[in-house]
Parts: structure tokens; C-alpha cells; sequence
């Protein structure tokens, strides 16, 4: 019964082990990240209808391209006055330049600048590797 | 044999759910981020040297500041040409606006400023609740 009781401990640490790999593997694979930060200033006249529209669109995209990693977005609540008027952000992430580079010609892409053009009066992108 | 068999099987299994549990916890945990992104204009007359300095003060901050979820930094390399003639990037997360703002006025982070603020032209800062 001893033996059997070892046995099963063992074969948890194996489980918990075989995660752990699968987990670092995905860790591994993420952690290659080129982050591509947009913040746009919308124009005075663009209504809150319409940013949600554009948004939602630029949110889109991810379903679309598959380059993208991941995109999130936010808006700014910088209490440093910092922001240049800057109020939305946008973080895109790639895996690499190529990735990048694909999407930024990517039609899908080209019809979201299209979109976004007539209603936003100041555009900031940088873009970076991650890194420590 | 065989019901050993099918018991370490059960075990290898609970082993590997454990462990997807506690990367799940992890996940949420990890799921509320309050993004503090900076961009830093460095003066034309500051050395490599003296940007390697700061920067590496900049990232020690994760050491000495517990509300610090996560820092990474990076150099743009968007080919856009929309980064204002901003070049360092550096994205800082953290869990809550009480985080952020105890960031700001922490002593370790006052001297940093205090450091930065000789050699750069230019700071840009937004701060958002990473969305969908």
C-alpha cells in the first residue's frame, strides 16, 4: 500500500511537472513580444458614437490578422499631465518585424486607417522589443 | 495491474488540473493591469553611457517598489515615423490606481526623477486599464 501511495505521488509530480513544461513552453513562445503603442487624439467634433465605432473596428482586427498577438486598449488616467492630449491607447503585439510589417500593409488594416483617418487629429506610435 | 494502471492515470490527471488550476488563478491575477507607459526624449548631448545608467536605474524600480507588477523597456523601431522623435519606451504595470499613485511618490522613484530629469528633453506619459 506503501509503495502504491509513493507510486501516486509520483504520478501527481509528473502531472504537475508535464504542466509546468507546457506552461513554460507557452511562456517561451510569449515571450518574444514586439509591442506596437498607438494613442490617438480624436478630434473635437468626433462623437462618442463614432470613437466607439472606430474602436470597435481596431479591436477587430485581431480576428482578422492573424500577425496579431494580442491588442488591448484603455484610455488615458495619467494624473501627471503628461499625455500630450493623448487620451486613447492602443497596444498591439507581433512576433516579429515581419508580423508587423504584414499587418501594417494587411488590407484589413488599410481599411481600419481609412476609418480612422477623417476623425482622429494626431496620431503617436512607437514601436519596441520587450524587453527586461 | 490494470487498476493501478488506470489509478496513476487519475493521479498524472488531478496532477496536471492542480497545476492548470494554479495557472488559471495566476491568469486573473495577473488580469486586472493598470498600464504606465513612458516615453523619454533623452537630450542630444546624453551618452550612451549615460542612458545605459538611467535605464538600468529605471528597471531596478521592480526591486525596490512592491506595487510593481511588471517593467519592460524597449527602443523604437516603428518605420512609421509617427513617434514625435520620441525613441525609449518603457511600459510599467501595476494593479490598481492606489498602486500607481504610491509608485509616483515613492522615495525610490523621486530619486530616479531626480536622476532622469538632467538628460532628457522630453517625457510623454499615459497611464490605462488594459481593455478588450
Amino acid at each position: 500500500m506503501k509503495n502504491i501511495s509513493r507510486l501516486l505521488g509520483l504520478a501527481v509530480g509528473l502531472g504537475v511537472l508535464y504542466a509546468g513544461m507546457t506552461t513554460e513552453a507557452a511562456d517561451k513562445k510569449k515571450a518574444k513580444q514586439l509591442r506596437h503603442f498607438v494613442c490617438f487624439k480624436y478630434k473635437a467634433e468626433a462623437t462618442k458614437a463614432k470613437i466607439a465605432v472606430v474602436e470597435k473596428a481596431f479591436a477587430a482586427l485581431e480576428n482578422k490578422i492573424t500577425e496579431i498577438k494580442a491588442f488591448e486598449k484603455g484610455t488615458n488616467n495619467s494624473p501627471e499631465g503628461l499625455n500630450k492630449g493623448f487620451k486613447h491607447c492602443y497596444l498591439i503585439t507581433f512576433g516579429s518585424e515581419k508580423d508587423r510589417d504584414a499587418y501594417l500593409v494587411h488590407p484589413a488594416h488599410k481599411k481600419f486607417v481609412e476609418l480612422v483617418g477623417p476623425v482622429v487629429e494626431d496620431v503617436f506610435v512607437v514601436d519596441y522589443w520587450a524587453g527586461k
